[in-house]
């Protein structure tokens, strides 16, 4: 964690669950530096540590500021998220875009933060007139109340998701595939068995189609080794006779 | 909303107010069916009417089932939500990777499904091996306890984010920028206010760089039409004699 990641700065929060809650999403995503300015209940708080969970390190280093102003006074960039629409002229951007810029100001050794309201009503307009930015989740416009923690949530996820190198898709386990060969005693061992059973005897011209279907599904499939293995495992235990019933 | 669209499946959930706040997650991001699997506490249940507030709507159409087989049963494609690695071989996505499948899915009609574990211990590994991926959201590996919500918060957003229009960046209640005349105006107002204070006597031959810089700064700024006059007002008023002194 470095000094020039994102610090979080909760403006007036009430609930200390909430705080306890944006806590554990900044450690989710590997973000440490929260304030807070004028916390309703006071600070510390017993709800906030309960909620908080392994997240308590944070809530231990927290800062306590009296004003805004005083929260922001060392940052050098300064966003303010807010879902309302406000009456002023100001750029307004999204988590993903936001997480990139304050990446690029990280890298500049520049410092952010963004503001995020009370509960209740937000941040007010004084408040967000002192950011550089506004920041807004696009979400759904018949319901666009979303709680506190899972605002911070949502762009603390976005800016780990910058920097992570997890590939969007990947197999996990992965074995080797199975060779051709390993396919060709396969398809030869379910044919053997269907020959042995005269199972294409009443539809002989379609048996090259067949077999063709077949060999497409199962190289379709995307297996692995041990799956051809537990392929021909399962032909050998089905094409045994059957117990006799007493 | 679309009969096309991903189904959330909470597989055993312990507590109403988790099933409340996925409700709520989802109705965020424009998701609307809601599947249960043995809720531990029965259903209806209270608490996650409590937490759901105005997304009670999904609360009252949702699905009970009392196997993981029985909930999937009319879908196409299933994600099982999980952190843990299992030992087996399975493609593993971001929720970023699943949102841009699931829509692709949707448009040729496919119906989509996502397993979400109960809070203490996930999905168990015979509910897994029922889906075609296991979706894992990357985070912090040092804290990547997630709440069962959350998750469905990350998966939700990422969905309506493949579809949303809002440009990454925009200007909030844009006018339009000055022209250069009204800009030359300006310059030549606070030239003019200097020269008449004779500020620029004492290093006569810098008040070029002086007023190129300043111009510089003023067209760096993004100004509009009304900051000019804003801007014109300020000077008229600092240029004014002072108040005397009683």
């Amino acid at each position: 964690m470095s000094h020039f990641d994102p610090v979080i700065i909760l403006v007036q929060p009430q609930m200390g669950e909430n705080i306890g809650a944006a806590a554990r999403a900044m450690l989710n995503f590997g973000l440490s530096e929260l304030r807070l300015v004028n916390p309703r209940d006071g600070w510390p708080n017993e709800r906030a540590v309960a909620m908080a969970s392994r997240a308590d390190s944070i809530l231990e280093n927290v800062k306590v500021f009296e004003s805004t102003e005083g929260a922001i006074a060392d940052l050098h960039h300064v966003y303010a998220a807010t879902a309302r629409p406000r009456d002023m002229i100001k750029p307004v951007v999204t988590p993903r875009q936001a997480a990139t810029d304050i990446r690029q100001s990280s890298a500049r050794e520049q410092r952010t933060g963004i503001l995020f309201g009370k509960e209740s009503r937000g941040l007010d307009s004084d408040d967000v007139s002192r950011a550089d930015t506004i920041l807004t989740v696009p979400l759904n416009p018949d319901f666009s109340s979303i709680n506190l923690a899972q605002t911070v949530l949502l762009l603390a996820y976005e800016w780990y998701q910058v920097e992570d190198q997890t590939p969007g898709k990947y197999l996990q386990n992965e074995e080797r595939p199975p060779t051709k060969e390993e396919y060709s005693y396969l398809f030869k061992r379910i044919e053997d068995e269907l020959d042995a059973r005269e199972y294409f005897d009443r539809f002989p011209q379609r048996k090259n189609i067949i077999m063709r279907n077949m060999r497409d599904m199962f190289q379709r499939a995307n297996l692995v080794e041990t799956d051809i293995k537990a392929f021909q495992g399962m032909i050998k235990g089905i094409s045994r006779p059957k117990k006799q019933q007493d």
